[in-house]
């Protein structure tokens, strides 16, 4: 699928892995920004669950956003729009965590994405990154779309070796622990060819660190 | 229908096509702004996933408002109302995707629509036009309401090579993969004969690019 | 009833009709203004169509409050609330669109409305006119309750024209196809005997045309 | 009950009467005043309808303070709560909109309800008091609790005439057709002993009349 | 139960008598006071009933706090959070209604409440209390509990009568009528050992009485 | 398990036990706080009882911030996320109370929360610590695990007395009446190395004593 290619240079745009009744199967995460207050909008027919991981993902990127040379009043002056199509299947559970996380990091830093990557894992708060379910569908629906690289967390590792290699030999794995090694992986260090340029208002309060 | 004739004049009145149970049949998607904080209301007894739909239009737009000429001021300064009629019909589904998106691109830049033109197929938030369901019914509908184009998601070329071409000899079709092909062919480069005139706040706050 | 005379020279209530399993009935719609902040509330167990209808009707309004001369401040100064008694009777579906169309372009413009006159029509946001069922039904219980005239979509002609005239002979019918129409009908030139005097704010922002 | 003797001297309390499975009973609506942002907050386990009635009321409220000498500013500097005991019985129905209309009337001006008076109605947006349901049974239960004068509606006139005599002979009623002649007779001329003292922001910004 | 000795000096903690299917328990009314905006916290599992009755306590004691030498202006710089231990066990009813008005009477005023003291009766909005069910297993609760001193309605005097006298020979009773006489009863007229200092805002607005 | 070792250094991660059909099992409460409002984000799947606790908790700490030396600006200059993986099981009950508190006071002060440390116990808004149920399979849990120490309320002592001292021999118990015996036992002294340094603005508001 051309989606995985890097000559859609969009930034926010992310292959991430779904696990459903009739097999695994990949899915786009989607975001964008604009001017705005800070609103978060999450559409494409998303479960609870997978919604608390977007909210998940986003706290986890503003307590974090000095680490990845974001500036913190992005968060407020700017609309988040996540989505996930195609807009008319429901979506739910954990695993798309780090997806989302990275699709949010790459918009609010405008750095491109890793082509023909792909990734599944939950995400907690401080940043860790825990296995999820249906690795073996995943894969082959990952292989199918041709991806080349996946990311899981190191816990699914097991989960890998009990595929048959001939089915993935052209799939490396990346296994992680956290956050911070997912984004390492993701992001590439060079920003989109045509990256936004946030208008921000200057600090007009006079802050002081309070202890 | 004197609907899908030029000399309605009105902007953000698009024609999309729908598919029911009972066969296809075409939709008037209308929009209208009048001034306020950058509320939107949505009306038709549209599901969830048709509201869904507009909220990624309008993010997308956000976030194309430069290219399109859009002065990012209207839409914190002016309310939106889409509104799709019959009024007591329920609507559903993500196929008014690129139907919403042109009627709001209309309505923010007072541009005309194309006379005579439909469209149906769903958008994804950064700009692709995904292939729908229903294609057959929709185009003999639109036949019979007196379209002359329809734009199409080139994945859903396919379903038009199957009907019988003498029912649709006077229909000519656009293939698209994204949305700036959709807004080349339906917006036309003037614009309604009495367009709005937006007023806006002049910019206060002293504002610099971040990075 | 005395409600349909003008004796009552009160602004923002309209004789609409609605269809019962009943039978056909007269609606009264009654708006109020009041200092605020442009709260719209809507009351008399009015189901959701018929709410989305209130909201398209005020939509409309404020997009053409120039032609009506009425004042835009207005509308962010003052809370309008619409009521269809009985209050314990549930209502809905779109009929009553032009029907509230003129109720709300009353009070803000603090016109009267032309006495013994009923109407029935689903509006849509860009103020077309759209025929409504139960045509029959509504026209004999507007003539029980002492109606002179009826406005009616000119789609509904063909249902006006299937009662025997024996029954309707003092009754005369307008037929339109907006809500132009509509308002030069239904709203008299002059203003009630005590209209309300609107205190507004003076401009304070400066603007500007912004193209 | 000593609740309907006037040496209670509490503004915003009127006795209503309602219509249960059991037959009728009276009911106490009382409002209070605090500082606050014009929130109104209603109590008492009250129903869908019972609760448009008290907005209604209010809105009548607010488009006539001029005439009943309230100064508009109270309207968005105090909190209004209207509680209707007991706390824990369901209550619903219209009947009680000119009891809430003379209990918040008599709150915002701190006028004195008349002793032994209790009333049943439904009011509308512009006035008009409709006829209520239960007649018989709420006038023996007022007549029960002591009640000497009852408001209803002049359309509820012949409910009254259908009562035998001798059950009533105590009774004295007063039949109304709007809002402003429950007022009269429900209001005295005089404050209560202590009336509150609202405080309330000076004008600043410049007003003028737009029309 | 040790919470009901004075040596705890807690400002707004106050025991309550409620009625379950398996007998009588007391229960603790919690408040807490907070710099906020005003918002009310209510937690506990509580009931729809016990909610209202709540917010109508608090109502009272903000139409009623020069009386109680409460500054308005902390009911709108402080948040105020009820709660009701233990967490997960739902509670309901309109008993707990002078329950909640002491505590929170205590939280803003910070004198101390009575010690070996606790309480049962549904409140209004203007004051009054009215009498509650299930006195009797409530009373045997108390005793059990340690309780010294019970807060009752008047009218619930009849119920306490019927009540053998070995078994409460321990506690005395008060019988009120209004809201006045429970708070004279219930709270002390110093504050706890370590009272809060409430920070609040000077007046900046010029004020005056309107009337 | 990892995450119990202190070398994880992160403030805000506590350790709580929970109860399941299938046995105990452990929980970690993560809690983060980044440039905001005061909004408070709760994630994880939790049921109604559990929010009110950490909804309870928060009020505590806020009631209680300057005894635990936090500037009570941070509470309203930054959003507080309490999040409990795994995200897609569903969590409830109140016996996380002091987990959470714990967590909440370790990321408002930056302080390190000791390791192998686990605790289980309802909270009320006073600070009281109450008795929860499941205490023999949640220690065996923790044991599982490599907890070192537990705290839990001095009334489940009975509880633990109970489980064959061979099982826990490696345990060590910490009985506790209030919440602050909890924080002294679970908060060490110093900070994480990495403390966040809270950016707020200076009291701008001329302010004062009440009384
Ligand atoms: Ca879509
Ligand atoms: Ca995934
Ligand atoms: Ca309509
Ligand atoms: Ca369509
Ligand atoms: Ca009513
Ligand atoms: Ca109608
Ligand atoms: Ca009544
Ligand atoms: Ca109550
Ligand atoms: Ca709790
Ligand atoms: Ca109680
Ligand atoms: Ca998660
Ligand atoms: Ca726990």
């Amino acid at each position: 699928d051309k989606d995985l290619y890097s000559d859609d240079d969009i930034a926010g745009m992310v292959t991430g892995l779904a696990w459903t009744q009739v097999g695994g199967e990949i899915l786009m995460i989607e975001s964008s920004l604009s001017r705005g207050k800070g609103v978060l909008t999450l559409s494409g027919q998303l479960g609870e669950v997978m919604k608390e991981s977007a909210i998940t993902a986003l706290s986890y990127l503003k307590a974090h956003a000095e680490e990845l040379a974001i500036d913190y009043r992005i968060f407020s002056c700017y609309d988040l729009h996540v989505h996930v199509p195609a807009g008319a299947v429901p979506k739910d559970g954990p695993s798309a965590g780090i997806t989302m996380l990275t699709s949010m990091a790459s918009i609010y830093t405008q750095r491109k994405v890793r082509p023909f990557l792909a990734m599944t894992g939950e995400i907690t708060l401080r940043g860790k990154v825990l296995p999820v379910g249906g690795i073996k569908e995943k894969i082959l629906a990952a292989n199918r779309a041709g991806v080349k690289e996946i990311i899981l967390c190191s816990k699914n590792r097991k989960d890998v070796e009990e595929i048959n290699m001939t089915y993935i030999k052209d799939l490396s794995f990346h296994y992680v622990d956290n956050v911070d090694q997912v984004l390492e992986i993701a992001l590439l260090p060079h920003k989109v060819s045509k990256p936004m340029h946030f208008i921000l208002p200057e600090e007009r309060e006079v802050e002081k660190a309070a202890y």
